[in-house]
């Protein structure tokens, strides 16, 4: 995995991804007492960067893997990024999805034109499952994180962010990223170790669910207890990923844990100030920069703001914080 | 009010203002059986378009003028607007705001630096009170609408949709509006005809309000009965401008008026499918593209989301609509 893929992914991603703004707001200066910048990736086709890894790895398929299909697991934004990603290459997708999925995400992978496959999480294997299905089909298996062309996608983010933060004139900042497997987290190191040396990505993630926090903290993959009971659904997994793990281990800071009631103030002051629906998960990085300012070193933060695939019930739990 | 007078005011905001994306949605293509394009200047500095009058208006200011302070009278987003700029320009604002307007509105302006004078619109004559500023510190008066630097400013936009829709390949839309005095309308449209001649625009209002689809019908200003009693407060506006309704009666299609119950729909669908925060009054174009198919002639239909200035309460009464 090394920066020239991801310039290569992001070449090919042009005029295909949307490139998202970089938001600001004195109100949120205010409640920081710094520069905060919000990379806005929920305003991505299908409301995450999960979108631009599933492009690039399904663009970079040869033509014989696109006639036969891919697959992938995912209770959300993964499936639907590469349901819309293998839409427009014409490639037909098939995505497992556990059974207790949001229904609006499993809707939304359905409309746009993936074969959706339930699964109960309690009764049913998944990875016995999807191989039965890699087998049967000849499917190619997407996976959410550990893939250099998944990665290198989601690394597009970081060249964008070095070309807007020069446009604003930041010369120095900290960049917290919402991270589950640490795909986003090590394609956007990757990209700002080349262009953006001065940068340092940190990590963000929910308590009880730092993972990544802990294994860069001892050197090694720390596991997770559990992979559910948080409102961040889209950043809980069980550990950091084989390939993403060295590279966050050489080029990021310690990462950062924030609470469920700092995450719903955080998506709470992002709908005030900059009028953008961010769900829990993508969310913890603002939460970090606004309530966290003691484990931080820098005047400028750039937040990654990594989706916006909220359920109405729980963004009015959010806004309930605002009175 | 010209072409070129535009284009001096986008090169001063050039790096000021926000460049917004162009949205766009398959769910919300299949709602409206058309392709929707959403222009998010809910994104905009101060969460609406109305940074920009505001700015290319306090830039073509004298430094004397500058010196003494500007006035604006506003209920919210061109209060917002014209502050922030006044600040960036190290220019005094005095704001005389409705007592009545969203407390959110009135308290973003004064964050942003502005003196900010409240009156009550039943017993009080906003204008007297205006024009008794004036006189005692020699201030300017920036006006919402009709001023033909803010008109440039606004129309600025026009310029942003131009080039978008071209790198989109849209070759031919009809470009809805929310429309209050027609600042933003008239700017859009004197951009258009210069840049991108196949678009018409298209102006909408709330039902009970419609005075300038009246207006464009009639051939002669078209009053409101009333500027109150609308959930879609920025853009209840008695008459359409002095300036404004000639260019809006020239270059404009037939106006179009929408009901609150379509606007709430459309503030729930942009929450769901776009990720973005809208107010009733940034909504009423997104409303019009979701649900009046019939008053519409093209396939591409581009929506201008004005603001994202929304109190929580009410946002919440919009996400109702989704269950």
């Amino acid at each position: 995995m090394n920066f020239e893929r991801i310039q290569a992914a992001a070449a090919r991603l042009k005029g295909r991804s949307r490139l998202t703004p970089l938001l600001s707001s004195p109100a949120l200066n205010d409640i920081a007492e710094r520069q905060i910048w919000v990379k806005a990736e929920c305003l991505q086709h299908t409301g995450s960067f999960k979108f631009r890894g599933g492009w690039a790895a399904v663009s970079a398929l040869s033509e014989d893997a696109k006639s036969k299909g891919i697959l992938a697991y995912s209770s959300g934004n993964h499936a639907q990024g590469v349901a819309l990603a293998a839409r427009e290459h014409g490639v037909e997708a098939t995505i497992l999805m556990p059974s207790d999925a949001p229904t609006i995400k499993i809707e939304k992978t359905r409309a746009l034109g993936a074969t959706v496959i339930l699964y109960d999480r309690a009764s049913q294997n998944r990875d016995a499952l999807g191989a039965a299905l890699e087998r049967e089909k000849d499917l190619t298996l997407i996976k959410p994180f550990d893939d250099p062309e998944v990665i290198a996608g989601q690394g597009s983010v970081g060249l964008e962010i070095a070309e807007q933060s020069q446009a604003e004139g930041i010369d120095q900042a900290e960049v917290l990223i919402c991270c589950g497997g640490g795909g986003l987290s090590s394609g956007i190191a990757l990209s700002l170790e080349q262009l953006a040396p001065k940068f340092v990505v940190r990590t963000v993630e929910p308590e009880g669910f730092d993972d990544v926090a802990r294994s860069l903290k001892s050197g090694k993959h720390e596991l997770n207890q559990t992979t559910s009971g948080s409102i961040c659904d889209a950043i809980l997994t069980p550990s950091p990923g084989q390939i993403t793990f060295p590279i966050l281990s050489r080029l990021c800071g310690a990462g950062i844990a924030v609470t469920e009631d700092e995450v719903l103030k955080a998506m709470a002051l992002a709908f005030q100030n900059l009028n953008i629906v961010i769900e829990p998960g993508g969310a913890v990085s603002l939460a970090a920069a606004l309530f966290h300012g003691n484990e931080l070193n820098s005047r400028n933060i750039i937040c990654v703001a990594t989706g916006g695939n909220v359920d109405p019930t729980l963004f009015k739990l959010a806004l309930e914080t605002l009175s």
